[in-house]
């Protein structure tokens, strides 16, 4: 076996070949990356995943996956979707927020008391 | 077989148990959720994330699966991690439009014309 396997060669105790589609993604210098996603999606599927797109997208796929494995790790309910209920539940608050302020402010100017400059907005 | 086998037995193929751990999150009438969670994570997988977290929980494991799968299966590329960008990016957008809003009510105070409200924020 080659001293340079990938991630997934290694943990799977496999040779890696000069083309294994996990190299360019799953370094050995980082076990753990490749092991969450294993865990999670299985080698194989991680590999039909990669395999499915276009060689430049390749990197994007591996990291959202990664991601993604890692959050489900850390929350087995929820996973990422903890996030995204998080995230629009935030946008949600701020947008009230947003118009809140925006009606004070329109009511200032209804007040004729200042001149109305769209462009500060 | 029983004619009520799950989604998950009836696409295995197999025979599904009173106790089949599929049974209460994927009904038969519904083959597209499992199929879309056995596909991005393999049946194993799904039954595995199923059984480590505490019953109640495991509506909320199988919906929140389904949800990531549908989506690596809409983009193949980011998956929900695409979602989660557009809502950071979409807070950060109205968080930057309410603290110019915000800065602008500011200026309109300290120009001492109105009486500031806190409450109003």
């Amino acid at each position: 076996m080659s001293s340079t396997r990938c991630a997934a060669c290694k943990q799977l105790r496999r040779k890696c070949p000069s083309d294994c589609i996990f190299l360019p993604y799953f370094p050995p210098n980082n076990p753990q990356r490749f092991s969450y996603v294993h865990r999670i999606y299985g080698a194989s599927n991680v590999g039909k995943m990669l395999q499915q797109v276009e060689e430049h997208q390749r990197g994007d796929v591996a990291d959202s996956l990664y991601y993604e494995a890692y959050y489900r790790i850390k929350d087995p309910v929820y996973g990422c979707v903890g996030i995204i209920t998080v995230l629009h539940e935030e946008t949600y608050h701020v947008q009230c927020q947003l118009a809140k302020v925006q009606a004070q402010i329109d009511l200032l100017y209804q007040n004729r008391l200042y001149t109305f400059d769209p462009s500060f907005y």
